[in-house]
């Protein structure tokens, strides 16, 4: 599609950020590459000792209106655009000399406007203009034009220009020109979501821009999707947030699927929550087993226990280094598609390498959440905040006559903790910072209560003395009738029911502790 | 932010657009408006006996290479970015003029990268420099500047002139500015994703870009999100698919909330697939009740009575007209949050607006499909080529002894269409083209199962004759034997589990017919 190697004989330096400024412009130096630039990076160059060419020399216009103006111009923009093998009359015709390398980053109008201390005024001035234009030109002709957008690329454009007398390959120009457009989309992107966010006086106030322009970084294309006709990709955000699932690194393992990196991140999310060590297991975008322990070893063994049949082909995530009596009592039990920690000691990964197919993710700690959750529905998207909303003891209100006692309290805000990632309606019985039984999924609330009840009858485990959560309010009382059947002695919801009063009467002729949180964790 | 009502002096026009382009140019001149313009523009004004000038004739400079360059000048620039009561010195000493509107749309990138038959140097070409340079140039001087990139705004833009003896207020040219912020981020976004999904030798290969830029127009801020502390706002393509959710019109009722729209897209989207009178009925994500019937009401009436408890405050979906008979039968039984058809009559419409809070819309029918959906994992978007694959007849393969009666066939076809909209695990039993008890959203297979048997016996519908759907294969014999115990005569399932041999045996054991499909329909 284009010619190979080419020479770089002109290149024209303009950078913000000139870290690795001097080694690449020696680089250019010792190639015999003229050097074009402009103001701070021109003096940046010169006191460096090397010979440079002002731009305002080159076009014989001065640069003007505090920077507004200097680059726009033919002899600029016609050396970047001019077409080889085609335009080299034309431009030998108007003087315009042609530049081979353009190196250049934009100003930094992402940082300004996102710091809350800048003017409207200033974060305006930093919508560059002439950076953009003379980047897509630079881009749109990589036929003949290499150009740098980051100072990343530069050890690899000395180590090229030096290993091939001074030139670049045609697939080193078009992999820089599709690198320059992806800088200037994502540009252009926070420019529009900015302005777009404000009203028509300038003041801030949308939380929710009037158009939306997103950008993401490919980390891997997948086997395939949710099934195997779909075709599937993992991206991240250009900067993803530290503890996030998009941080991860894979130690070992198959290849991760699309349904492992979903049920990853409900996994690793449920199991940041909680303080002391825990382990969580996930299966069909459910958590299925939740416990807490003295270290990761029992809360594996409570997490398991909770629904053993469900746990097989599951992904297990801690938030605690896991070790490695904690590996084998895994890896010997159970299959297991995916397991995540923070860290893992030797021993543990060595266990791990015996069963090479298992796929291990670290992901290092961090107090990072996601903020934009959203939802994709025919041709149109759904956004929102993400559902961060964490409950404490001191905004539970109790409603019942019973109070709950403080071992139940503590179980109540474990069951909720859980509950918030489960499938609506949602229902979790436990006792003792373990899960006993969960109810995911269900159309009716009453459902979701049973099969929790079902759930822990199958695994052997004793509901009397439990305590229930509900991601939503109880729209009748069937729903706790069922709980006390079972032997639930307490229960959290958010309350906000048509018929509170009759669903808080059920709890006090059952004799059970009730708690409203008057916050819901729909999650479907 | 900006200075109030200007007055229009000078206008730069250059569009690849004509229409209603001479009203504008027309009304611009009756102001006294001098007007610049280029090339084909400039020959479409004079051919209608307007006055203008050429930009090369401004610049001293010609168009060159085939019009790569020919606005990329200080003096266009200039006259686009020198701010008022600033730049009026150094314009005036350099014979810039001020330029005081930009009329001006994109070379058609999009529609040519679109088109299969383009080559890959056609649609380079089709890159815009100088239009994109100077929108954002004109757009980033709001202060003084308006900015027109689409002939949808000329109308409004002559009214204002008109009105206001040749002035344009600040709010106005802010709005603009936005308008073409937003315009070259689409365009920008649009390159980038091109270039990002070539190899590097230029040819198509990446079914998912090296990087993901997206575009969504917002349609409306919703009250809040999932749940109440959260935000949500819902936004569509820029070019919605015909006959998906976004193109709806709501035709009375309250506001639509976030799971409103989530549960119409998946009531919309199942009740689409059929052929014959539908209705499907969703809660939580899932539907609840689907049936086919002879016309929308008898269809509603079976969908409904598979389970009344959920079809409470549901989603009601048809894809067909719906009648008065079948609105009153609706209202006046049930709670409904929202109903939703291609088309309703007068007096259907005129019984709706009995109960005005019931969200009424419109969706006209249309055969497109999304075709890339996503979710949001922390910090990381995992996107797929959307699930819609559709299973027919003769893809289907019998793997029991016996076969399956046409009428079976049928009913299998149907319940199949139902798990794919069906939280995993999904199990449906069905029979003549009506659900009869529908599991969702569990952790195990069987259990999915039990839950369908549950429902349909809560009901109090008949099992026995029915048929069974799976959206993936068992895993093990239980849930055959589960829902022959339950009276189920055939079943339908993807197929290829590692013991499908052991599950044939157990339909062959209970007498079942079972087919494959070899296509799984996770949904999560």
């Amino acid at each position: 599609m284009t010619s190979d190697r080419l020479p770089v004989r002109r290149a024209l330096l303009s950078v913000s950020d000139k870290s690795g400024l001097l080694e690449l412009a020696r680089a250019l130096a010792a190639h015999n590459v003229e050097l074009l630039s402009t103001g701070g990076t021109a003096k940046a160059l010169r006191d460096a000792g090397l010979a440079v060419r002002d731009v305002a020399e080159v076009t014989g216009f001065p640069e003007m209106m505090d920077g507004r103006v200097k680059t726009l111009h033919p002899l600029v923009h016609g050396g970047l655009l001019g077409r080889a093998g085609i335009d080299e009359a034309v431009m030998a015709q108007h003087g315009i000399g042609a530049i081979d390398l353009l190196v250049l980053n934009l100003y930094p109008f992402e940082k300004v406007s996102a710091n809350p201390d800048s003017s409207f005024e200033d974060i305006v001035e930093n919508i560059d203009i002439g950076g953009p234009a003379m980047l897509r030109s630079a881009a749109k002709n990589f036929a003949r034009v290499a150009v740098a957008t980051d100072p990343a690329q530069y050890a690899e454009l000395i180590a090229e220009l030096d290993a091939n007398a001074g030139t670049l390959a045609a697939k080193t120009r078009f992999a820089l020109s599709v690198a320059a457009f992806n800088r200037v989309a994502q540009y252009d992107a926070c420019i529009a979501n900015y302005l777009s966010s404000l009203d028509a006086d300038g003041a801030r106030s949308q939380q929710f821009p009037s158009q939306q322009h997103s950008n993401f970084v490919k980390v891997m294309d997948l086997r395939y999707g949710e099934n195997p006709h779909q075709q599937g990709a993992f991206y991240r955000d250009l900067y993803p947030v530290p503890g996030t699932l998009a941080t991860f690194s894979q130690l070992q393992g198959k290849e991760l699927s699309y349904n492992n990196l979903a049920d990853a991140d409900a996994a690793w999310e449920c199991v940041r929550q909680f303080e002391r060590p825990a382990c969580v297991i996930v299966k069909h975008a459910n958590p299925c087993g939740v416990a807490e322990g003295v270290a990761c070893g029992d809360a594996y063994e409570l997490a398991y226990a909770t629904d053993p049949t469900s746990a097989f082909g599951g992904i297990i995530a801690f938030n605690t280094q896991l070790d490695a009596a904690t590996a084998k009592a895994i890896l010997d039990r159970q299959f297991v598609e995916v397991l995540i920690a923070p860290d893992y000691d030797e021993a543990a990964l060595a266990y791990c390498a015996k069963k090479a197919n298992v796929r291990v993710l670290r992901i290092p700690h961090g107090d990072g959440r996601n903020n934009v959750d959203v939802k994709r529905v025919g041709s149109g998207l759904l956004m929102q905040s993400a559902d961060i909303r964490e409950v404490g003891r001191d905004e539970l209100k109790v409603v019942s006559k019973l109070a709950p006692t403080d071992a139940q309290l503590s179980d109540l805000l474990f069951a909720w903790r859980i509950a918030k990632f489960v499938k609506s309606n949602a229902i979790v019985y436990a006792r003792d910072h373990r899960s006993i039984g969960i109810g995911a999924g269900q159309m009716s609330r009453v459902v979701s209560a049973k099969i929790a009840a079902l759930k822990a009858e199958e695994a052997g485990l004793v509901v009397p003395g439990s305590v229930m959560a509900s991601d939503a309010f109880f729209p009748f009382r069937d729903g706790i009738d069922a709980a006390a059947a079972a032997g639930v002695r307490a229960v959290i919801q958010p309350g906000g029911s048509m018929r509170d009063a009759e669903v808080i009467a059920a709890a006090d002729e059952h004799g059970l502790a009730m708690v409203f949180t008057g916050v819901r964790h729909f999650r479907h």
